[in-house]
């Protein structure tokens, strides 16, 4: 153990264990998880090569033979609970997605949910049983998150009882599905259903792609992967071309909407129920945002103790890089957004399931606030999660560069998430149409309930005034009074957003084109939305901790997270006459010392989300701080060294050398 | 050609080739770029699979291939003007680092610079003819940036009259050089020179490590190749293990210190010597901010024109995404940027030409000075242009994470010059410590010249006047006024900062440990005065241009990026008391203006770039548009899609089926 990380350890003010069950929701928790962790861990069928030298195929067939072997263990050891499953299959696969997360993550689900009883009799257990091999393709190559213009057909055919499915254009071919590409040998298909020449939308059909024998495609079945990606190498995203594919009337996915067989449409009672779905998948990628960067910080805190460079003072020995108070402010801030954002995506987690009941007797009256929360907190969360994890690896110099560091690995594995299940932007929006009508229904007199419950005040509250004439309401020491201060700031700008959008209403051709031209300040009053839900919950979760000294370390982090994002959008706050400009210097010496505060602190903080060293797999990041013999270890092993002298010095370099 | 495309280019309000000339510095410069351009573009000596498809073995091995045969054509060409052969390289490798860049970049100017007459003669012709392939063995695997603490040490015996080279730990390691791993032969190390039981400190040693006729490692020599990385899959960064290695005396590079025989120490004459080269680099580098971000907004801009998505107007058809305000204002404000930064490469390219002869005079008087502005520009533009590639990225959708689109090349490509040549926060300290120094200057009467003058006029400026009480200075809509407003808040955080040191000193217990408690204000200091002077030298640049329909899009470029700037770091302004509240919205509303202003100039303003499609090798950042046609047809040539059923099915998936 490096000695450096082991002081680190000692000095820390709280125990690192006690937080573990806090974060993982109680010692019981823990213990199971870990339970599982290990016994993956330390399965010699999982055990293979670095896939950082791999080429891109052999890190396919290694993903695809675990996740055969995973489906086989998971029956073996009985593991059937979702949350287990989930835990068992991020252990496997390192966090990283593979080439059956479409068929046991929405194939499955989506017979479960769609399928008629008689359709779930043909394909449900030949589906679980891995003889149907499924994904789900909705994304074509010209459209992704606005999902209405898919442009495959199915086309009904009362002659013969079947549907003709078809990609009429080149931007109409399916595009990214994971598993998709040589995986799959069905796939549930997004169509324009089209009957009695009338077109009905998009409606799901069961498709077979592949020969159940051959696993070749099958006849006007043009399909392959997209090619390689920026991560994600062990996915076979793939493409789908459907020339004149046809299928039986039974294989659209009929419990709700249905095509009798003389071709009558028969419309669904509701379309509310995939509404749900969405939002929980949402609500899981703001758990992911915490996930990822709090890995990042792992990787980076560790090795900011460990690492020596440079002096401060003349003479003395080289100081731990996490001495250096500029490295402090990239990583700590960091490390207190990923605990903010654990927080909150318990938090979404458990409001998902208190309703999800109310939802399944039909009450949807909740679900509105929280698809729109899902939506924006999706999107804040993923960017700055996204953006944090190159923080972290810049943060360790070139070193992070390499990766051994795990980093780049971290990195392009989340990124997607900005894009996927709806594309960040398109989800501010959302969240912002659903705080301008909050606000409208404020102005109207209505009263609001729940988080949108502030717009009320508004109306009193948030006055143009001259700065100077305002009083300061903001205490920058207490953290009640900073959640006031982020919930005026929103309500502000989802004020100075929904008059922006009133004005340009009559300026402008139509309400679309108004919506439009207040695009950026709507967005910007989402954020601001976003932010303080953060704040605000981040602070509702310290009253849960009974532990006093890990109260105390997460007091300290809520605040340097609340400080340091007024200071990030100080302008905000000036122009909602929140702060005072002398206000803005105290928050910079008081940002200061919450760093000083904190640095003890750090190397435990980052121990207590309990990251096994094989599931960082990170040379700079382990638990020993042995960083340096680790590297070399590894580059040792990597595939250039094979050979001492690379073949292209024989094939270029010493012909060249006889030419010259 | 697709119409959306072709519509573009003739709505543009100037002409874009005219642009080009002003970017290249004039038309014959752009004529002759673009005949070598051709010269590898159409050889078929340089034709190769798409690199996104090979392993990195391969990759390694078309970059050795194509170095070698550039070697020869640049020869048989007789191209030999430096600026000329970095055209022909960066063609060639498409801006991609390669095997031979220390070799060609490092390995032979240090001889030429720090080699006696008898070592050129012994090393340099058997260089020019890659007998001796060499690199600089510089960074260690514990030190990079602060090299004085690198261990390798290389002990004089004067019994033999050799030096032993020695890595005494694992952090002494060489780790990191191009070309070491695999391809040279040769290395320059940098190694704590010992002679007669005293440290002289760095000193660089021209070490054999591989057999001239086996190319295998020589006995001592551990070297290899440091493994897999986020990007530069081409280049074969190494390590470099010396275990008592001996090397003649006469290997040391004595042009200016030096060992004589009896092991006598002779001190160079000057130390500020290697200090001209790296502001050269970090000038360059500069310019490479401008050169990614500018492929980065390429590829973007082009693609948001051909993409439609989504509605504005219900039932009409859908709009090209350049037209939604949020994807604008994504990336407009980056366009002005890459434009910006191309600005202020040239004015440090030419300041450093202008300055050069005075330096080989011995005069060094101007070199402080580029020495602080070209460490801190190179953090500001690396930074932001980092960032910005990946806005762009992620402003494509999912297709920006596909390999086609180019855009992951680039941005691995290009980050790491955040870190190499200077790490970024300790380049900004840099100037920081320039800019206080300048500042002390000031405050004792000494009258400051060059671009620091401003804070001559500090001292009397900016007082702490209540914002409500200060004159309002800023004309949003003049960019002189608005040079003047960045200035002005440049020169209130270098106050700040200052002042914040002198306060820590009398705090704490050494002025580095105060340095290091004020070091978040000193890098927001220095980051000011780059803005400042960015905003300074784009507007500066206006006042060249004559063509009239030019000067106007350039000068609305120039308001879009100080306003930008502007509302970015509104507090910042608000603070210094440069704006009032109300102007800031304002700006919000001219920034939407500026936006709908440069809609139609867009995509003329990327193709002024003049990118070849094949230096772009983007399917979405194509001239002609055709985005999807040739995705479809990358996609179906990648290595996956190579057999229709992939090995893994037969080994896995198949056996699986029969066991559950």
């Amino acid at each position: 153990m490096n000695p450096d990380i082991c002081r680190e350890r000692e000095n820390a003010t709280f125990n690192a264990e006690s937080l573990t069950y806090i974060l993982d929701g109680g010692p019981e928790k823990t213990r199971r998880r870990r339970e599982i962790e290990s016994l993956v861990v330390n399965d010699p069928d999982f055990q293979h090569e670095d896939l950082n030298f791999l080429s891109r195929s052999e890190r396919y067939e290694a993903a695809v033979k675990k996740s055969a072997q995973m489906i086989l263990k998971l029956r073996e050891y009985g593991i059937s609970d979702p949350e287990e499953i989930y835990f068992y299959k991020s252990v496997v696969h390192r966090g990283r997605s593979e080439p059956l997360d479409l068929h046991l993550g929405m194939f499955l689900p989506t017979l479960l949910n769609q399928a008629t009883s008689e359709q779930q009799d043909r394909f449900f257990m030949p589906a679980w049983n891995l003889e149907i091999i499924g994904t789900y393709a909705q994304t074509e190559m010209g459209h992704g998150t606005h999902i209405r213009a898919l442009e495959t057909t199915s086309t009904y055919d009362p002659s013969t009882q079947e549907f003709v499915l078809n990609s009429p254009t080149v931007t109409s071919i399916k595009w990214w599905p994971g598993g998709l590409g040589k995986t799959a040998n069905h796939a549930i298909v997004l169509a324009q259903l089209y009957t009695q020449g009338k077109c009905h939308g998009l409606h799901a059909f069961i498709v077979q792609t592949r020969c159940m024998k051959t696993h070749m495609p099958l006849p006007g079945v043009v399909v392959g992967d997209i090619g390689p990606k920026f991560g994600f190498d062990e996915v076979d995203n793939g493409f789908l071309k459907l020339e004149n594919v046809r299928i039986p009337r039974t294989n659209m996915l009929m419990k709700y909407a249905q095509v009798q067989p003389d071709g009558t449409y028969v419309k669904p009672p509701s379309d509310k129920l995939t509404y749900g779905t969405m939002v929980f998948i949402r609500s899981m990628i703001v758990g992911e945002s915490s996930r990822a960067l709090s890995k990042a910080c792992t990787i980076a805190i560790r090795y900011s103790a460990v690492r020596h460079q440079s002096e401060i003072r003349p003479g003395e020995p080289e100081p731990q890089i996490l001495d250096y108070q500029t490295q402090q402010y990239k990583l700590f801030p960091l490390l207190a957004t990923a605990y903010a954002f654990r927080f909150v995506g318990q938090y979404m987690s458990q409001t998902y399931h208190r309703i999800t009941g109310d939802i399944n007797q039909g009450d949807f009256s909740e679900l509105p606030e929280l698809h729109a929360l899902s939506a924006g907190l999706k999107a804040f969360t993923t960017w700055v999660a996204s953006a944090g994890i190159e923080v972290c690896r810049m943060a360790c110099g070139g070193h992070g560069y390499s990766r051994c560091s795990s980093l780049p690995d971290i990195y392009v594995t989340f990124t997607p998430t900005c894009t996927y299940e709806g594309e960040n932007t398109v989800m501010m929006l959302q969240t912002a149409r659903y705080l301008v009508k909050s606000y409208r229904q404020a102005s109207e007199g209505q009263r609001l309930s729940g988080i949108v419950s502030y717009l009320n005040e508004s109306q009193s509250r948030v006055q143009p005034q001259p700065v100077s004439a305002r009083p300061t309401v903001t205490n920058i020491n207490d953290l009640a009074s900073l959640v006031e201060a982020y919930k005026l700031r929103a309500a502000k700008l989802v004020e100075l957003a929904a008059k922006s959008l009133q004005g340009e209403m009559q300026r402008s051709k139509s309400p679309e084109d108004a919506w439009n031209n207040t695009s950026i300040d709507l967005v910007r009053a989402s954020d601001a939305h976003c932010h303080y839900v953060v704040v605000k919950l981040f602070t509702a979760k310290l009253s849960e901790v009974k532990d006093t000294a890990i109260h105390s370390v997460l007091s300290t982090l809520a605040l340097l997270y609340a400080l340091h994002g007024v200071s990030i959008h100080s302008g905000d706050f000036l122009q909602a006459g929140l702060l005072t400009v002398p206000q803005l210097s105290q928050i910079s010496q008081r940002l200061k010392g919450l760093l000083s505060e904190l640095r003890p602190n750090a190397v435990a903080l980052v121990d207590a989300f309990d990251y096994r060293d094989e599931m960082l797999n990170s040379s700079l990041g382990r638990y020993d701080g042995n960083v340096y013999e680790h590297m070399f270890e590894w580059a040792r092993k990597s595939p250039l060294n094979r050979t001492e002298v690379h073949e292209s010095y024989h094939k270029y370099l010493k012909p060249l050398q006889s030419k010259l």
